[in-house]
């Protein structure tokens, strides 16, 4: 009796619109290994909303098989569900120096102790249970990023996470071509491979054609000098801090996030900071404007950041002045365009310069366009191809790059968050659904607000609210007092006295022609309130506030 | 005794970011002409708000003085507004024929009649008063496009319109060089030059582009066609139609705003319809698949436009299916990225191939890049220059462009919205600034939703509402029937009732604490209420319902 050989499951357990960005869940022989628990931020329609997690409870059920999550590396959405994550499942966590570093941080605001946490070097293999899980070194839009090889009985299986291919990185360590090539060659069962970029033709330029640009910029400034970047590129944080050094300027950092990461860096050696580099925020102003540069968050135009509170004059330290120079070292993720543009416009208006990407090459992506994949596809030759880290229309995109280069059709699909595709040295099929989704945080509350909520949210926020207060009598049912009314969001009060008094007159017809007809039924005389009042202010101002009708017996 | 010559009065006084796109005012011996009436849309933060539209108490309060309205192109951010505006002051319109063809169709649907429009050719003169307008052809993506020359006593004004320059545009009909030429020469002494693209180097490209490019795409598909673009780009229209004709496809059209303009363009003779070409929406199934192209609203990815509801199977008539060829033949408008990715991955999902502008050259912009701004720049010769239709960091750049290109860097200047511009020959100065803003029309209000009911929104929006009842009783101050609470928005409440509970003791408490304090004012006991209830789910949630307290006496 031959027993059949095990298959490997492969499920994409994390993203909203894109497949697979935040969480992948790979399973073997009745054992689980996790790739990433990262966090999405909402959709313009979650209104209130923090930031979305993924559904873990497949996990949750399958507490027992899993042996480990592996973080590919330090970006939010690949490490920021985590503190939610680890307060349900007690496992192991695995990921480079720097990755790591960022976890720990993370976790100690959420005041999570006791996790292990395992930092690697990239190169290091974990063997744990049935898998083997390398970290192969790729470049990115942080230091430490790294590929992963997961070696079961079912053949191997390459992870891209997020990569870009660059000849020159600043930190002279360049993605693991020849461990790539070596995996190709003995043979990959099923690639997983990033499709942020798969509509770009061409090649992602290296991370220090930013160098030469700040360089550029920086010695020809007379006037202070402030770059917004991601405080996480902390490869972008050392060119700034060196153009500003060769250039004869301090370096001060502003915003709180960019203060925790270099703090992190610098600690574990990622970042090489001159002697006497730095100064205090708070001590700028003791400087020649030409003497400093400042280094904030706030890239994306957010609210809250540095950067927007000192183009909105409401930054305690730094106030913009004519003549500063401040350079956006950033390109606005979609649905940000807005929020940067219009801090650009208040920072013009303040007399600043500034300079953004569709004026000067002072970005580059972190993720591989056209040929950077093409090389990625040719190098690991897969039998079996799934496109990741991408909406549809960015996977579709990659499958058809993917069958240019000679895969068979056959052989390449797209999944879905939630959808199980098992395979073996033959085959690859679908088989399923897991329960998957998305977990909206708010505050506090971790997936308390859902499409209830929401949908009071959306209606709220178009037309705001009535809230309509009556008291009838126990006896009789007739109006003993009221009917008051509130409003909120609907239409400015004060000018609008008639539609509020005419109102009360529809509310009171209304429950006068409950009473004639000896209608009584609470519910019912709510309904009533609701319908007539409804349709009245709609006839009057073709809105639809939402309706509270209150009643109170007396 | 020697009478000081007039000067001429220049105010942009309507657009949101963008300075003077919606309306500009010039203003000469006690005579007012306006420029376009056009509207805006809301920003995210005017929730629930349908159009903004500008505020013209100005031109009220100087009714008498106004000589006419001239339209420089049919856009909805130039003539949008014009109903509204209507509905307020008598004055004559002007524009050219398709501008004044779109605007009768939204007059009629405002039923507004009784205002005299009137239809002009590119090349006209109208004498009013003591200004004479003369129309002056450019191109863009809609027909009829007019920059406009003011003749005053103080000199010529020269307003570009929106404009680009095509050396082979659909109709033949290229902007008029040599007029704009003539005028330069004869000296011109302000130009208002139109600044959206300022930040594109080069040049655009020829309308008569993505004609090759549609029937390219069109000669290889045997599949179903459907082409999404703007309904007022006629010219993309016509070439849509042009390529379905050669390759023996028939037309239908979708979208209410498609069918409308086509009719208008069609009437007017802006569009050539090759016999028997159009066929009807509803018939389109009868035809086979590679016979058939339709052109579709929605390429911004509207909600509610027809593209849109196709894609989400809402159509009443088409159903996307396996093999559709659809095609964006237009550019995402800054804040639209997410819509049309929405729907583009809704389309690939059910089987259809998308061809959008990162994967095809389907469509270009109608707007000058630098290379035709300096064209018109130099062609021009303007004494003065002041940059209009763009955010500041738009105007900025054109500021810059102009003196790069040899003006008096004292001679450009910058106006917001409502401010006063006061030229003659010599000087341009700012002169104070008249009453000006945004409207925000919400239903068939108009300007009755201001910052307090959007402020109300967005707190409602964020985290929802709790409406407290407690009924007190006249003679003590105690608590004789509540507190009910009822909250929508806020958590959902059948898993929340233990949070809800834990409300009412807190309200219980605050009554107490002022009873006690023999504090029986209302608006004491609501701010009470208030504040205790908002710190105690403050503490449990992190967050901040709006909280209405509600008292009854008994």
């Amino acid at each position: 009796m031959s027993r059949k050989p095990s298959k490997v499951k492969v499920i994409p357990l994390g993203g909203m619109q894109e497949i697979g960005k935040n969480m992948t869940v790979i399973e073997y022989k009745d054992e689980i290994i996790v790739i990433d628990s990262g966090l999405s931020f909402p959709e313009d329609e979650m209104l209130g909303i923090d930031i979305v997690i993924p559904d873990i409870s497949y996990l949750i059920k399958n507490r027992e098989k899993i042996k480990g999550i592996f973080l590919t590396h330090g970006h939010e959405d690949h490490i920021g569900a985590l503190p939610y994550v680890l307060k349900k499942l007690d496992v192991p966590v695995y990921g480079a120096k720097l990755t790591i570093g960022l976890v720990e941080v993370k976790l100690k605001e959420h005041r999570l102790n006791n996790v292990s946490l395992n930092a690697i070097d990239p190169g290091d293999k974990i063997k744990t249970g049935n898998f083997e899980v390398e970290f192969i070194r790729v470049n990115h839009s942080i230091p430490d990023a790294c590929a992963l090889a997961i070696t079961t009985g079912a053949g191997v299986i390459f992870h891209t996470g997020d990569f870009k291919i660059d000849y020159t990185p600043i930190d002279g360590k360049m993605m693991d071509f020849h461990r790539i090539a070596e995996l190709g060659k003995k043979g990959v069962l099923l690639m997983m491979g990033e499709s942020t970029n798969v509509e770009r033709a061409g090649h992602t330029l290296s991370e220090s054609l930013v160098g030469h640009t700040l360089d550029e910029i920086f010695s020809e400034a007379d006037s202070r000098i402030i770059v917004a970047t991601f405080a996480s590129n902390l490869h972008r944080v050392q060119q700034i801090i060196n153009a500003a050094h060769k250039n004869g300027r301090k370096v001060a950092l502003s915003g709180r996030s960019m203060l925790n990461v270099v703090n992190v860096g610098t600690n574990l050696g990622y970042l090489d900071i001159p002697k006497d580099c730095f100064i205090e925020l708070r001590d700028v102003n003791r400087y020649p404007d030409n003497e400093v540069v400042l280094i904030t968050t706030g890239s994306q135009g957010e609210p809250l950041a540095a950067l927007t509170r000192m183009a909105s004059q409401e930054h305690r330290q730094i106030e913009i002045k004519q003549g500063d120079l401040v350079v956006f070292s950033a390109h606005p993720i979609p649905g940000n365009e807005k929020l940067v543009s219009r801090v650009i416009n208040q920072l013009f208006e303040r007399g600043a310069e500034v300079i953004y990407e569709s004026l000067s090459e002072i970005h580059v992506s972190g993720h591989a366009c056209q040929e950077e994949l093409k090389l990625m596809h040719s190098l690991v030759k897969p039998k079996f191809f799934v496109p990741v880290h991408g909406e549809y229309r960015h996977l579709k995109q990659h499958m058809d790059l993917a069958i240019r280069l000679g895969m068979n059709p056959e052989n390449t699909l797209t999944l879905t968050n939630g959808s199980v595709l098992e395979l073996d040295k033959d085959s690859a099929k679908l088989a399923g659904k897991v329960s998957s989704g998305n977990i909206l945080v708010d505050g506090l509350g971790v997936g308390d607000v859902g499409n209830i909520v929401l949908r009071d949210r959306k209606h709220l926020s178009e037309d705001g609210l009535m809230v309509v207060v009556v008291t009838i009598s126990k006896s009789t049912g007739a109006l003993v007092s009221g009917p008051d009314i509130i409003s909120r969001g609907f239409v400015y009060v004060r000018e609008s006295e008639d539609l509020m008094d005419k109102a009360k007159d529809v509310v009171k017809k209304s429950l006068e022609s409950c009473e004639s007809r000896n209608v009584r039924e609470w519910s019912h005389l709510k309904n009533n309130i609701k319908d007539d009042l409804r349709n009245y202010l709609y006839e009057q101002t073709k809105r639809n506030p939402m309706i509270l009708p209150i009643i109170m017996e007396a």
